[in-house]
């Protein structure tokens, strides 16, 4: 297949690309940062924002885990290892890339069980108010838990896209309990403000809760600064858990003395081995763990976030938007962008969290197209190419070699082979 | 320290039933299991109701899930690895071993988490009615989550001993939606019989919830043939799927397309994928699901479920029996029983699970001068002595080292030492 004349120019502008990525890439004080992880020869992996990769501390302290922590030292290690303790000390070190001190955040669950907590724990602070706002565009597990903790707690669910909701707020006013909103689109990749909307929140005196699931690893979150009450987020994207690593549960320090969140398991209890019959929270952050959590993926977590070790989330923040606007800029170079391609993702770097997403019509198949060459980006109903730019791993010469294989899929049609357009297993 | 001359009697008699033990132990259809077990050299490991021991197909099985499955095909193992059939493959697999058809179990959260689930679950299959009862003596985390969903789904939470909740069920009558026991309870080891209380919750139109913590993976079941509505149970102790392994769900066929549990995460959902904005339960156990499982921790517990291959629940339980058998026999003949040292747990076999409990006034201090001699149990407020024979790895010889130990502990007064008086960390 020959490429079209177009691209002839389109190649040489990304020929030119590749080196300033090159020089980009030296310069980078992350530079030394891809090495902590492990990543198959090769493979441009941007699918960061749905799994992150691996970690190279990881498999050694999964091993000493199992082997020698269960195997040898057995039940001895709730308290030699402190496995009592490690929720809230590897949420202590997630608060560090989110911008939350300590005391404040505790890995425990899933980010739907979380939810559930933040929602009904918002209704239970702000009593007699009844409404909840959250985007209709949210990842729809934060529409189902929130419709399930509302059908419990007889709150009235409002879907509010995030550009209107200071607005919305305003209007509902007192009886607003909680704004309920992720701070980066799952599908665009758009940031919406923190600030604004807590601030408008607060304003009428109800709570706002932030969904972190794309941002938390990936960008300055800014908890405490920013005034938020609760959070909540996952483990396995940006922060590199692995499959399914536990997530975590912000709640603002000064919430926690009334935080009385619905799942009240033993773990939660302030003296659990006294075995009483009444529940009683444990004081702090404590009081958000529920039962015995998976200690294998939370301290595989735990090896995973020594990979941000002398990281601030500035210095990931600057790296991460200097990517994606390295791959923003070859997609311009290269001419590609127009009516079949169009940015779904805002240009302004404020404005977007640290993926690019794009929409084209045969977005399934661009997708599978581009795993085809080894760069590994994943595809969201309808329309969406999703490319996720891991700041700690992801290179600028990756991106630029992301484009480079997006315009020769683009241009070679290849969205049209029937291997591609062929829809089989869940991705 | 000088033995009490009473001792040397006991000694004698616990030398003979050594030598049984040894004849048992190589007799035993169960022989063959232990080395699927990793265990320290000389420990008499009594705790494996608390943390079950390590299986040697774990480790190995954990390396390929981190290096291979998530550090090499990253994103795709969710379809290559089938990570999203897991819960459920695995469920199938804990079935097997509670007398579940396929269909029925998910691999899930944890038992907490999944009580909610059940509590609020029953309240809705059972429409109108507001009743749930509950073992007082329940382990707290059962008798915390069963108050809070009720204070949420507005029911009314009665605590009833299982000795008595039969009378209570047929009292309660068309109000009670819910009877909640533990087939055997975690202190005491004492079995409930799961039929009764079950035909007794039908015949008033109620359902029957069983947390089988202390019983899947050490004895039969039989959920299917029980009649039983739901089911929760852990999956590290019994199981041995390690720290914090995820939990299970249970609930039967009859009652899958009208289960409407409370937590409604997008892996519960019929079609994740569509990225729909609203929840619409998947067919089958599925719906148990709530959002991304660990699956390091998930995929472990798969592993360590293959040391059951080729055992029945029969012959588990037979060989639990046995064991534990042997162990009261050894009290019996060592003339330890008495004003001191009393069984807590029942002597009919039927009447008990895979522990052996005992009742001391110096209760903590007993289990510290015993782990001090290698045999590891645990204490149980308020004067519980809780030895656990998981009998695919305890064997007739640590019955008899055991209860000899115990002797010695008791005979040498080690209990009144300051090293094993003085509590410390939690246990």
């Amino acid at each position: 297949m020959t490429a079209a004349p177009t691209s002839l120019a389109a190649l040489a502008a990304l020929d030119d690309l590749l080196a300033d990525a090159e020089r980009l890439d030296a310069a980078s004080p992350l530079a030394h940062v891809r090495d902590r992880f492990e990543l198959p020869e090769g493979l441009v992996y941007l699918d960061g924002n749905s799994l992150g990769a691996l970690p190279k501390a990881v498999p050694d302290a999964v091993a000493d885990v199992v082997r020698r922590q269960w195997g040898s030292q057995l039940i001895a290690s709730w308290n030699d290892e402190d496995w009592w303790g490690a929720q809230v000390r590897v949420g202590d070190q997630v608060g560090l890339l989110v911008g939350a001190a300590a005391g404040q955040t505790v890995v425990t669950d899933s980010t739907s069980v979380n939810l559930f907590k933040t929602v009904v724990g918002a209704a239970r602070l702000r009593p007699g108010r009844r409404v909840v706002l959250i985007d209709p565009d949210s990842f729809p597990t934060d529409l189902y838990v929130t419709d399930a903790a509302a059908r419990l707690a007889d709150l009235d669910v409002r879907r509010v896209h995030p550009r209107d909701a200071v607005a919305a707020i305003a209007e509902v006013g007192d009886d607003l309990a909680l704004a309920s909103y992720s701070q980066v689109d799952y599908r665009t990749g758009e940031q919406w403000d923190l600030v604004s909307i807590t601030e408008a929140a607060h304003a009428v005196g109800a709570l706002a809760c932030w969904d972190l699931c794309h941002s938390a690893g990936a960008m300055e979150v800014g908890l405490d600064e920013g005034g938020a009450d609760l959070a909540v987020g996952c483990g396995y994207k940006y922060l590199n858990g692995g499959p399914g690593a536990p997530a975590f549960l912000y709640v603002a320090e000064r919430h926690l003395a009334d935080f009385d969140q619905p799942l009240s398991g033993w773990h939660g209890h302030a003296r659990p081995f006294e075995m009483g019959g009444t529940f009683e929270p444990a004081p702090g952050i404590t009081r958000g763990r529920v039962g015995t959590p998976p200690l294998v993926s939370l301290l595989a977590l735990e090896a995973a976030l020594t990979a941000f070790e002398g990281l601030t989330p500035a210095a990931v923040r600057e790296q991460s938007l200097s990517v994606t606007a390295l791959f923003i800029s070859a997609l311009d170079a290269a001419g590609v962008l127009g009516d079949d391609l169009t940015l779904a993702t805002p240009r302004e770097p404020e404005r977007r969290g640290s993926q690019v997403s794009l929409r084209h019509p045969q977005a399934f198949a661009v997708v599978q197209a581009l795993i085809a060459r080894g760069v590994v980006g994943d595809f969201r109903e309808s329309d969406i190419v999703r490319l996720g730019f891991a700041p700690l791993y992801v290179t600028h010469v990756d991106a630029v070699t992301a484009a480079r294989h997006l315009v020769e899929v683009l241009d070679g049609r290849e969205f049209e082979r029937d291997e591609f357009t062929r829809r089989g297993a869940v991705t």
